[in-house]
């Protein structure tokens, strides 16, 4: 990882931390021959490749709590959240860029502390900081990210290209990602790239909104329908605690319904061939962790297979996200 | 002006919201084969071009007051903060990304106002949205939109690139901006493209806080001073009748102290040879506004020519942007 200066002194102004950000080490200058510094940033992808561009927002009280969180986490994870949205084309990141609403009240290195966080994801997936926006206002923390990766041209992975009988895997293990999954994830890059290059991966994209709506999401696009089968779902240890507290107000709901109903597993969920499914189930090829079968493309309906009764899969979940 | 299909209803759910983002007309697919509706989007720059990217926020509160300025003029605003970073660049716009936060309580037909006239300016500035992001929140509305313009390779104006006995152009009048300019204004897109088109433009930037504080930003990252002409400034009306209205409380201004110290104007401030900036003055190529030089590069200091007298220029303006 790449050394990052640190910031001049735990308590800064807004001048001083544009002067850190302008003070860090340069990105790859044959790629961003600019960066960080004029009035925008500029980049020379390589002629043969396509870029791949994404945006997402996090927000205090609505997708974390600082005090509960942290403030290195929270930057990490506005990073990698965008990270998951390449990952789900399938793409490798190229830098990044950052706008930040402080909150003019309260403790002022929150700001500096978000953004070592963001470095750090920066600096392990290889996606510098090109430029961004910082200011004061009387509202909560905000911080709005976009990556740009890139692909080999064609190479990116959609979400409408699944085929009739294609089988439905993901990676991980899903729900229960409100005990801090949904903060300490890995983007899953890596995984993504490691299995674009063994098959041909007919449809991707990550899982934000739980597995059933983006499952809906997936074969919709697709012109498709899907089911599920719930005894080969793989539930996450922290699916399993859910349904110990009771204290959270969500008890009631089964370690399953967890799994397909719980935001935030930013696990890929992907539709390929019956035969490079097999190869993939057999051969494992992620070091991280494991990739699992939960279901098939089907003509149309959402179904749920468990106990061998096909019912209706509900439509569980959150839906935020447009791109 | 491409057609902008009406949302549904003035009173609309998120879900809606999203509907009918993703209805909108699809961009070129040539260079944009995947906009709003993936994971990301995807872009085919043309392999001779290069690539410009900024972001910038808008906050309620702090950048405008949506019952002041109206969600229409704010979404406009939006972007056109920054059109103007790719005007600065001498780009070309070719689409951009979203990320909205949108308060819970309230009306909520401004969200779809703040993005109706958002598409108004994509519209008009040919620059389609691509992607984005929406949340609700406990929080105040706040805009962030990132831009992709394009320019032929080697071609993006820098803001380093400034020579001594280099002349100041800017384009327009100055000053008095929070008078409604600041909301209304048009990013100076089309300007920059006629004059790189004419002349070699040694160093660019937009004014966006202040002439005297972006006449030091430019000339420093050029490595010299800078010496403007009090009597050669552009000075709007604005900042004349700002000098006239008491109850805002920055009475005492003088006009030329608003046209140098007041932020947002969203001019270009540009470094050229003399001999280019004789043919850009004696030529007037602009047909919405006239550009006017307005001092030199000097070899060091920053210094306000008045009465004959040279004195040193203040550091007025604003400091938030670092890219």
């Amino acid at each position: 990882m790449p050394a990052i200066n640190n910031p001049p002194t735990s308590f800064f102004t807004e001048q001083d931390l544009v002067a850190w950000l302008r003070s860090l080490p340069k990105p790859n200058p044959s790629i961003w021959p600019v960066g960080i510094g004029d009035d925008a940033a500029i980049l020379h992808p390589s002629p043969n490749d396509e870029l791949v561009i994404s945006t997402d927002m996090l927000l205090e009280g609505s997708c974390f709590l600082i005090a509960q969180a942290g403030p290195l986490r929270v930057g990490r994870k506005a990073l990698a959240v965008n990270l998951s949205d390449l990952a789900a084309m399938a793409a490798r990141p190229l830098g990044c860029f950052l706008s930040l609403a402080l909150p003019k009240s309260g403790d002022k290195s929150i700001a500096q502390k978000v953004i070592q966080g963001l470095l750090e994801k920066a600096a392990q997936f290889n996606c510098p900081l090109l430029g961004g926006d910082t200011n004061s206002w009387n509202g909560p923390l905000a911080i709005s990210v976009t990556v740009i990766g890139t692909t080999l041209k064609g190479k990116a992975v959609r979400r409408n290209g699944a085929k009739l009988g294609d089988w439905l895997l993901v990676t991980g293990q899903l729900g229960g990602s409100i005990l801090g999954h949904h903060l300490d994830f890995t983007a899953r890059i890596t995984e993504a790239l490691i299995i674009a290059d063994m098959v041909q991966i007919h449809a991707m994209m990550d899982i934000s909104d739980g597995l059933a709506r983006d499952t809906r999401t997936l074969c919709e696009a697709s012109g498709l329908g899907g089911c599920l089968h719930a005894d080969h779902i793989p539930i996450s240890s922290a699916a399993h605690q859910l349904q110990a507290i009771a204290a959270l107000g969500i008890a009631g709901s089964t370690p399953l319904e967890h799994a397909l109903g719980d935001g935030e597993d930013y696990e890929l969920l992907m539709a390929v061939s019956p035969a490079d499914g097999q190869k993939l189930l057999s051969s494992q090829p992620l070091q991280s962790t494991s990739i699992t079968k939960v279901g098939e493309c089907v003509a149309e309906g959402f179904w749920l297979l468990e106990n061998n009764k096909r019912n209706l899969l509900q439509n569980q979940g959150w839906q935020h996200n447009w791109a």
